[in-house]
């Protein structure tokens, strides 16, 4: 009896996993992490009142979310300056780029990327049969020139571009975006992952275009806003593309606690300031841990720091196992030469105090 | 200047909906409804235990959830007597299901169906390219054997099948599923969707075996677990069919705040219990209002009673739309000749109170 099989192409995946979480880490080590600097949370957490929103909203669990999200597209729509039918609310950013690959690449369709750059992305490239095109890294900045020279080469349908980029913390002014965009090749969209976009300077995000189909722009409540379990991002581009996500996404997909923790995460623009604050202080902080020990910050316009050990992969790769060691939990999610670095995300006093501590020994070890 | 464009068979795709939030039509109507019985929400809500879970949890919500989600499906395997590598956990059955079309089903691909089942399954397998074929339902029960046999005829890779049935409430003994595995074409899997399988009587749910790779059963906690807005749910199979989700599913889909309400709504069978007494109480209720009113329950399995109104279709979507006037929420989810039907879930003392004095004034203006 043939038992049921999968698809051609499912059978071609490899059985993978884009991240390893802590838990996984702290469950084979059998110890918690006591500075968990590794996934790019912010742990300076939620506004108090976005909290006190969702201890409120799981006495309504009971209810499905609202599909339309239309309170929170709503209020985002005003907040951003754009139409709610230009917003498109979704479980996360990684469930956006899963559904506008679902939605723009069909099998053997290429798509261009920076190597080293987020693998998520490139995880539901390979599930839809796509083909993955990577171009280098340029002085540890993305490089949007080359992008879409690679996109003009391969015809391809779309270029994910993180700005400020993850993992390396660089980022591009609006002009240099701008200019890309303006660039782009026929029938190729850029996929903008603005993921950590309110905690870079003023004028790295370009201004709206909302009737522009040529950009969808991916925003998320996970970062700066620091509810990454609650499962909540959002995308912003024009309304045939925002409208093409009903096809194909879970439409009940967003939880009612996050609906409800979101919205109040955003009108608290006096919280997002303060932490926005305390990640500057800890980036400093970062860096001069680092510099104290020979490591080398670059310069960062997100929630983390990437440090330059100075050595390649193998040396970084160490050093991770060695700060895990000390209870450090931090990653190293590189490609050659960027693998020469490893990157540790903002926190508190506290894990600042961990880290400085940890850190010299770890080095010793490793 | 060519923009971006879908893909071929993503333009082919309507901008469908399976189902419209109760949400919609109170933003149209300008009214809140004050009996929502129409999206077989569990009004009784989760377990205190969970809900408590859930607020302290909040606190958490700046973490990632654990992408393996191990104490929980740690937690269900104690429970259901498998292995936790029998296990997928995910963001509600919608999710699990999108995931298990797009690991079985290639474009083109046939699958089987009741005319009037579930249609966010028939959504998912559309986004795929699949071709859903349909049998009719046999004296308002799913046909089993119909079903096999049009599996059989159109070589379809998969045959959806809720037990205890959505949207009729009926349903069939173990024996009879354990008959349909049996008796399943070569190459095709049964995803025996078992949502409501809680509040079904004792011998509806045939015993795991964990290793047939011919059967993938989903299970959620938006039911008789009352947690609809948290997103969760799981599914039990053969290890190799599980592992496969890792693949193609969102790794961090699932939220924190979900994982430790479901580990502490599984912990509390007492509660659960009590609410499955409730449910039981309001359907001899809801059969109750429906006779006195001239409307026939028909038995039910789950936690909602449909009503057959002895008309047709058009009927029974006026009666539909006159208890909305009313400030009622139900649903008439079904397909000829089931169209005859409106399906209304459990509910406390006062929705009970206000349906009973609702539907004769709906009647009269339907």
């Amino acid at each position: 009896m043939q038992p049921p099989r999968l698809t051609t192409l499912a059978q071609s995946l490899p059985d993978s996993v884009p991240f390893v979480g802590p838990e996984t880490q702290e469950r084979a080590r059998g110890a918690v992490f006591q500075a968990r600097l590794g996934a790019n949370e912010n742990l300076f957490g939620p506004s108090p009142r976005a909290i006190e929103a969702m201890k409120l909203a799981v006495a309504d669990v009971w209810m499905y979310g609202d599909p339309e999200n239309h309170d929170l597209r709503h209020a985002l729509a005003a907040h951003h300056g754009v139409s709610a039918n230009n917003i498109i609310v979704g479980e996360g950013i990684d469930a956006l780029l899963g559904n506008l690959v679902r939605l723009m690449v069909a099998p053997g369709d290429r798509v261009v990327t920076s190597e080293g750059a987020y693998p998520t992305f490139n995880f539901h490239v390979a599930a839809v049969g796509g083909s993955v095109e990577k171009v280098p890294y340029r002085d540890d900045y993305e490089d949007p020139a080359a992008l879409v020279a690679r996109a003009k080469a391969c015809d391809a349908r779309l270029i994910y571009l993180a700005n400020p980029d993850n993992p390396m913390g660089s980022w591009h002014g609006a002009g240099v975006i701008t200019a890309m965009i303006d660039a782009l090749p026929e029938n190729c969209l850029l996929c903008l992952d603005e993921a950590y976009i309110e905690m870079a300077p003023a004028g790295t995000a370009p201004a709206f275009v909302t009737d522009d189909p040529r950009v969808l722009r991916m925003r998320t409540f996970s970062k700066a806003y620091g509810m990454a379990g609650a499962r909540i991002g959002y995308a912003i581009g024009a309304q045939s593309m925002v409208k093409a996500f009903d096809k194909l996404r879970n439409h009940f997909g967003v939880g009612r606690i996050a609906q409800a923790g979101a919205l109040a995460a955003l009108a608290d623009q006096v919280w997002l300031a303060e932490v926005l604050e305390r990640i500057t202080a800890s980036r400093a902080k970062i860096g001069e841990i680092g510099r104290a020990n020979g490591l080398i910050p670059l310069n960062s316009a997100t929630n983390f720091v990437t440090l330059d050990c100075g050595g390649d992969g193998a040396k970084a790769r160490a050093l991770v196992a060695a700060l895990a060691a000390e209870n450090v939990f931090v990653r190293m999610p590189f490609a050659a030469p960027q693998n020469r670095c490893i990157r540790i995300s903002a926190g508190g006093d506290a894990e600042m105090a961990y880290l400085a501590d940890a850190l010299p020994r770890a080095l010793r070890r490793s």
